[in-house]
């Protein structure tokens, strides 16, 4: 009864009248009886505008255009784009070419986002490419969807686009639209689904068309045993919708299912605007350990490139700093429009001395001889020898600098990712809190810093 | 060769002269003349003074009354007294009672520090408490030793004492005078056993009379399971003779031993005497992470206790320290004659901010619940629900001064024993270096302060 008046709300905020369906349809529809009579080819209208679980405004239009399964790649390809550049060129498009299995076109027609996508029309069994299989993904959920859940799959991405969890790319590490989609079909509405997913557990498995009968087959478990949320394929059977999908993203998921269902209101569905103050953030700052932050240029290259790599990198500081004792509280990083950062909070400077600790005395006497041979004043502590030591760095500002200098090849031999190893190469420290919005706003979320009230 | 000239030097600093040890014999057979003839109980000359594995200018005699095995415990411990006291009443000499198994007497005879204890005379298998098994050991170290053995025996002594390794006290936790005697005559010589021991390891057994010929049984085994060195008394096959030393100190003589077997000098037969100023102690401290210094009155109970419960105490304040995230680089107390001192070189203070760590997401929002009703600022890191706290402590100091502020009966109910609860209650920090010249000495020995060349 509440939620029901909640969803009427959310829906007559996010999901698009008919109206704006029927447009986009109508461009789709035109477009397709262009190629369909220039070149006899089939089309298919993918994307969530064509099975209207789109949210209002979004004006993308993904045409797929659908070659027999004998047709050569190269043919494909050529016709492919061919069939794009003239579509466009009839419609009077502005468009360009990019790149994906095949090359294809992307442009505006009459104000809606268009690609016109080439692939085999072949059996999901069959398909050469990650892009054949889409077509059959936009059926399934369209004979899948009644009207009422494709609202509610709109509901659902709003939701999850809120938490900041709507999304499979590699930056967002989340919920595709499809999965979104299958997850309705599957539990029967948003609401059910909410009340099902607060008590997902790890390794949760979901096959929605019942593939494996009696639970995942061996080399099956094997195969997504890294991930944490598996929801099977409904046209495929050996495939995980959810394979991209984080095992934080996936906690957060639960949690936020699990708040929403303790009090089913509006604010789920609203972008949460933090106001907060570089004066505020200075002063949480104060309250924490030493804060190190390095700037460099974005790297160029794709966010699902980027972002990997990005993680990686940290990574690969946080375990060369704890191998030199620097103790972590905290770190992140911000790929801006221009400036990358990287947020350290740690303690950023140790002690002089150290203790190196060597092999258990009755290891053996090879084992002493070789320590005793590299370290001078050793002494026996626990069952172990041990020698106190210099560090070679007590700052890590100075263990930072002397890591990430040299040449790019030099950083990536120590494992940084080449499209980041070419740009951090010139970091420099700066500032924790510099004037810069975006910023702000990434270390008042990271650092948890609430509003003043 | 060459270690035969060094033997020949230790054994002319450190073993007695025949004459000193004729002395000794004198005394004691006048006094055991005197009880044999008076009550007609035979004596026995136990102790390293008695069977010539003694250093010099030990002036110990210690003679053991031994009772027929049918005496009643009550008869034993009143005439055992009355032995005692008549025969130093007839040397006059000087005495005190003394109470371990039964209680005895203990003074001054002819220059001589001489024990008169009673014991049961009854074999190895048939003791009723410790102390009848002294006379055994005695006799076997006698019957297993020549002369030759009898002085590496003491050459081992000296060894061991020079490292702090010999005792077999709570205080120093190593080899016993009897350990020592087994070893010689086990290996055959010093040389031989410094051979052989730098290549002991973990779980060692040694069993010189070959009670257990095909290994230990299962039960002793279990019942030895914490030693890491097992030395089967001889005259009984189910007592570890061993049994106090502490890993450490086990590692600790290994290494000696590996030491001495690559330059077999007189350097391992004399204390070390390190000349270390308060100003090199004080420019140690100052490349290491803050040190807190606490002081209290030396708790009042004998050494066997006081040791074991300041090793407890310092084992509780660390954990509770690292329960409250202090990181700690280096621990040690030190029990002076007047002060107690406790040393915890440690990162002192830490951030406001603090993450308090929740149960998995996936574990079920029962957890979910208990934990958020009881944090407010929560979050999702990696699969954990989160909560950012501001910390109880950030001064390692403050943190102390409650923890141990209270009554007596509290600071045990947290796990300090009581001697020591009784006066850690009322410590006080001190700075690291004060002017008290066994403090430095402790402190230069734990830092592995260098004399300055």
């Amino acid at each position: 009864m509440e939620w029901e008046r909640v969803r009427e709300k959310i829906i007559e905020q996010v999901y698009p009248e008919q109206k704006e369906l029927r447009d986009a349809r109508s461009v789709y529809e035109k477009i397709s009886a262009f190629i369909e009579g220039e070149y006899g080819l089939e089309t298919h209208f993918a994307g969530s505008t064509g099975r209207g679980t789109c949210m209002s405004g979004d004006k993308d239009i993904d045409l797929f255009v659908l070659f027999p399964r004998d047709t050569e790649r190269k043919t494909i390809e050529q016709q492919g784009l061919t069939v794009g550049k003239k579509a466009f060129e009839n419609f009077d498009g502005e468009y360009q070419v990019e790149y994906a299995e095949h090359p294809y076109t992307k442009g505006q027609i009459n104000g809606h986002e268009v690609e016109i996508v080439p692939c085999y029309k072949v059996s999901p069994e069959n398909i050469k490419s990650a892009v054949d299989r889409t077509p059959h993904h936009s059926k399934w959920a369209s004979e899948n969807l009644n009207q009422r859940q494709k609202k509610d799959a709109v509901i659902l991405k709003k939701f999850l686009d809120s938490g900041g969890l709507y999304g499979s790319s590699l930056k967002v590490q989340a919920f595709s639209g499809y999965l979104c989609e299958i997850l309705i079909a599957h539990f029967g509405g948003f609401k059910e689904l909410a009340e099902e997913a607060e008590n997902w557990r790890e390794n949760e498995v979901i096959d929605p068309e019942n593939h494996h009968g009696g639970g995942l087959p061996q080399a099956l478990k094997e195969k997504f045993s890294d991930e944490s949320f598996v929801v099977i394929d409904p046209v495929d059977p050996e495939r995980n919708v959810a394979s991209v999908m984080s095992a934080q993203n996936y906690s957060r998921v639960i949690h936020r299912f699990w708040q929403f269902n303790r009090d089913p209101s509006m604010k789920f569905f609203q972008e949460e605007e933090r106001e907060i103050s570089q004066f505020e953030v200075k002063q949480e700052i104060d309250r924490r350990a030493d804060f190190l932050v390095m700037e460099f240029e974005r790297p160029e290259a794709v966010e699902d490139v980027i972002y990997p790599q990005m993680r990686k990198t940290l990574r690969r500081l946080e375990n060369v700093l704890e191998e030199k004792q620097f103790r972590i509280f905290e770190t992140g990083f911000h790929v801006g429009e221009e400036k990358t950062r990287i947020l350290l909070e740690l303690e950023a400077s140790l002690p002089e001395v150290r203790k190196q600790k060597g092999p258990k005395v009755f290891h053996g006497v090879e084992h002493l001889e070789q320590f005793t041979e590299k370290y001078e004043n050793t002494f026996i502590e626990d069952e172990r020898i041990w020698a106190k030591i210099d560090r070679d760095y007590t700052e890590a500002k100075a263990f930072l600098n002397d890591f990430l200098s040299g040449e790019v090849e030099e950083l990536e031999k120590k494992g940084i990712p080449d499209h980041v190893a070419k740009k951090i190469v010139e970091f420099r420290f700066t500032e924790a809190v510099p004037d810069d919005e975006e910023w702000l706003k990434y270390l008042a979320e990271k650092l948890k810093v609430k509003e003043n009230e």
